[in-house]
């Protein structure tokens, strides 16, 4: 897999894609196991796996955002979400001029709540010109269809979903002993005054040991299909 | 209950708080019974209510902000995610200038997603300077300890919730007819695109008929505990 | 009076008002006696006494503002003037998006000086669509019409004019004393740089013990009327 | 006089200054006899009067601000106020830098309101940092000890006074005609709905014919002296 | 020649342009010799010379811009490049809003190298709406023109080129002495880190002493003729 | 090669960088047989290779900037400069607090002219915090040093360089055909006014025939030494 597409203009130009994906990750800790841009391969690996079943124009990823919970640890960068949103209106005003007017925002991390700001705001403005991808439930369901082990809430960072998609489509960007960092921390009430520091010293909350190639490959198949109702709120008439 | 405060200098100079509380309502639909204003008198409702109990420095509602999923109905009126920020930024400013290093954002909207943003970018400069009050799991004990008959998913928006604050606090702003509006939806899979519009055409969802003035009292009333927890993590050393 | 309006979005859409009201008060030093929300008390007096004769949508007070002059005493907050802009700019796309093409800012803080040129950009992008009410020349008028003893210049601050209208609207608002905070200085050459501090060590320039309800009713009947000439300037073709 | 100072890196190093004036003009219209520039060569020869009596640090002027109430006429160029405000912001950085931390606003355009609020917030971060000048006390009296015929709300723009500096500092700046140009329109009260085009066709408000040298070198002279005062104020510990 | 023109509002609605011209200088030091406005100077002179052929409507100057590389002597004062940017925006809105679509900004200065990305901007959205002049080949042509000594990496800052413009538009603004004040600095490898003080102790980089009143006519007026292009670029159709 | 560095926060904290790179591509047209990534190839490559001898911190690239010059092509994305600017400056924060005060942004793409300003003013602020790598010196001796057959002018976009630095690093990202795209264009003098579609039909301007995969070895060679000479300046008491 790619992380930031190699089409070409002519690609693009002879594709006519009515509608862009924005993969956006961010650059934050992910314990010792897996890389700070994680969050971009994996909104990399769901745009990905997109493109090979819709005709949609894969931008490449904005690959910092707000991980501002994460600052404890070295390498953590953040953007403020205002900086991120004009990244994103700027973004849309070239895909305007071009004639695209759709755009799916791939998100890979979910730290940026902004985004559902973003994306509320832009279809008040342009109606059905927005949406942001994965939702929570498109999430679940992914879960669910890849009988993953824990749920949103207990597996929340550098655990069995993000291990097992990086399994599946990077495997080489996972450092040997991620199978005993799991760590239990489901009660974290005050993460945003306190950050992730406060509920975990590795950087990990969740199962990373639970992790398979063989359910990041059904977590991406299921978002697929999830897709395909976004598709088609953003272009029937 | 007064919606905006009507404390003198010579209060807040004779008091020395610690922390500032800062509401943040929206002007959105809330059907045709509630008002605009919903949201801003429940955040001043919940200040209001800390404020009897902790020495805190209430300041006025910021009184629109992100309700652009409400955009379809006459009356709403949505700021930038961007602006709200800035709002939050200049107050910060004013507090630290005069020795008030603490912020809780009371928030009555929960469609500011971009306010937990704020928060945690706030923390990661200066740590332990602002929360986000009530947070999910605030609400949700407090739905509980007042016994309310519906979740926060079912009653999302001028339900059961809303209406019993507005019956403890401010029963002349409840118009007759509540008791009938009752609006289910739970499937709302695409509100990021389509809004509010595309679930309720009345802009209820939930169980206004389920409110009552005791729920209120009593939603307020377990706020104002699961708060101490808050004040206890910003404050201690 | 309320401060803010318990209208819902079907008196919006019911009444069909041509322009909006957006009552722009402040959170400022008034005082011992007159709460820091004072401001934003006189401009939602003022919009709810247009609202009782002409059909107006009345929109939320913004409740903070620039107020930098009055640093010196504890509790005022100021925003920055670019901040305010960014309020009312936002508020302006929300309007226009629902059809409402006017505006009158409700001015209940005469050191919001950039209000001025915020109002002749947007007339000089959309003739006729913006109005700043009461003008210096609307101040004065209510001050003659309600027989006020002082002027504008020597009551300039927490004294007869808003006592008066304190009185009329919320004389709970006022606090036992005021009739004894009486502060002439006429004088303030270097207002700008020294702030309210260098000219009242009580946050009073003016005469407050002179306020009644009665001038204060008279004062708003006199803006009423004031108002309608605005009204003709921006709806006249 | 030169309307940009000549000034070179090594008179500032030997001069010491410890107070920068900053000219900020305008690009408007000021009837077919003055030029559009006309605010700017005032604020300029304020700036050259008062550096001619004290060590000041005279830096280039702004020469386009706040003039959407003359959009009308050709030639009219505005900037936003949060414009100006920008780079009045970064004037000061690049002051505080070399050790220049006292700023004079030498304002040669009375529709810059948003100054007052840009020098009062600066003042409130920083004490006894700003000031604006002439203030209006400053003008009324330069106009008394002057001995015009009129005051400043007759004599409002490309009048008396605007003529009298121009007389006294660039003459050939000043086309023929001006002497017949009077205009009276003491009744303005919608100008900031309608702008200047409501209230005059030749764009003159004032007596220009009223206008000589010897006027205006009282004006300037007059300021000088007034100046001495706000330097008391910032300097004075 | 007049740095800031001395048009009025009728010469403009007179001479109907097609075209504007917006001189951005700088005030940065320019050795002891030159001004810190030289190249605001150069910009104005450039200007004036063109709207002696062209029919163009002349901006007065933008006095300010990035300096930071100079930033080591008294005197130097830098806007971001962004706050600059704003300007240009604005100014661009004024133009539109009289009708006048196209715009060239006059450089003096060559490190306000963002001005490239500005205009390459707005043509991106308006096609053929802006240029920027001189280009570097219009320079080296001038330079060939007027038959300089040097070029123009090797008289970088207040050489031949700057004294040339100098002396013939403005001699009374070079003082005495910068015959001698020649400086040779022709490896600047990281100029972008230490600024100019690292290569120049005067702040002269060039040969000033080459400098002749001759010379700078004829770079003028090889401008004069360059210019033709720019504009038959932007107006043809 | 990663396209986008897959160091963990481990490695981080044990390598203790000084200094952080910051690759900025671009989002553009390169002709049919490049990708629109490849200045974001570019510049991660020249990261990789300084990682490779350098104890620095790799950041993740920033993928799309100013592209407007290609905006006639399908698939090019541009953003502001203010707009990279910003993300820029949020690095910087967050690296700053980190302890980690310097960056060498790794420039892929010529067109960013404004990051000239972006480190000069940095620097202005925090004396020898940035640099931009690499210098228009350090890439022509690249060139010299790997004995390219252009030159930095005729070879510009899509070309020798480009073709020989993916032909060393991600040959799978060049499509066949690009041997027959030579393109000359040697004089592009209204480039800013016209972009790119007035020079160049296929997007080329070089001669990617003659790109090797020796040569972009030898290209990123030249680099590593080049950037010695950066990271002496930035680093040097």
């Amino acid at each position: 897999m790619d992380l930031i597409t190699l089409a070409t203009t002519a690609d693009i130009r002879d594709r006519r894609p009515e509608i862009a994906l924005l993969p956006v990750g961010s650059f934050e800790q992910h314990g010792r196991h897996l890389p700070l841009a994680t969050d971009t391969i994996v909104a990399s690996a769901i745009a990905d796996g997109l493109a090979a079943v819709y005709n949609v124009f894969v931008l490449p990823p904005i690959t910092m955002s707000c991980s501002h919970e994460h600052a404890a640890w070295p390498g953590t960068i953040s953007l403020s979400h205002r900086t991120v949103s004009a990244v994103i209106e700027d973004v849309v005003v070239s895909l305007t001029a071009q004639g695209i007017g759709k755009l799916a925002i791939i998100s890979g991390h979910g730290g940026n709540y902004f985004l559902s700001n973003v994306v509320q705001s832009a279809n008040a403005v342009t109606p059905k010109s927005m949406t942001l991808f994965p939702s929570r439930d498109d999430w679940r369901k992914a879960r669910e269809d890849a009988e993953l082990e824990t749920d949103d809430h207990e597996d929340m960072h550098a655990g069995e979903l993000e291990v097992s998609i990086l399994q599946a489509v990077a495997p080489g960007a996972l450092r040997d002993g991620f199978e005993s960092a799991d760590h239990r921390s489901n009660a974290r009430p005050h993460l945003l005054i306190e950050g992730m520091a406060a509920y975990t010293s590795s950087g990990v909350i969740g199962r990373p040991s639970a992790g398979t190639a063989e359910k990041g490959k059904a977590i991406l198949g299921s978002l697929v299909t999830s897709f395909g109702e976004h598709l088609r709120q953003l272009t029937e008439s």
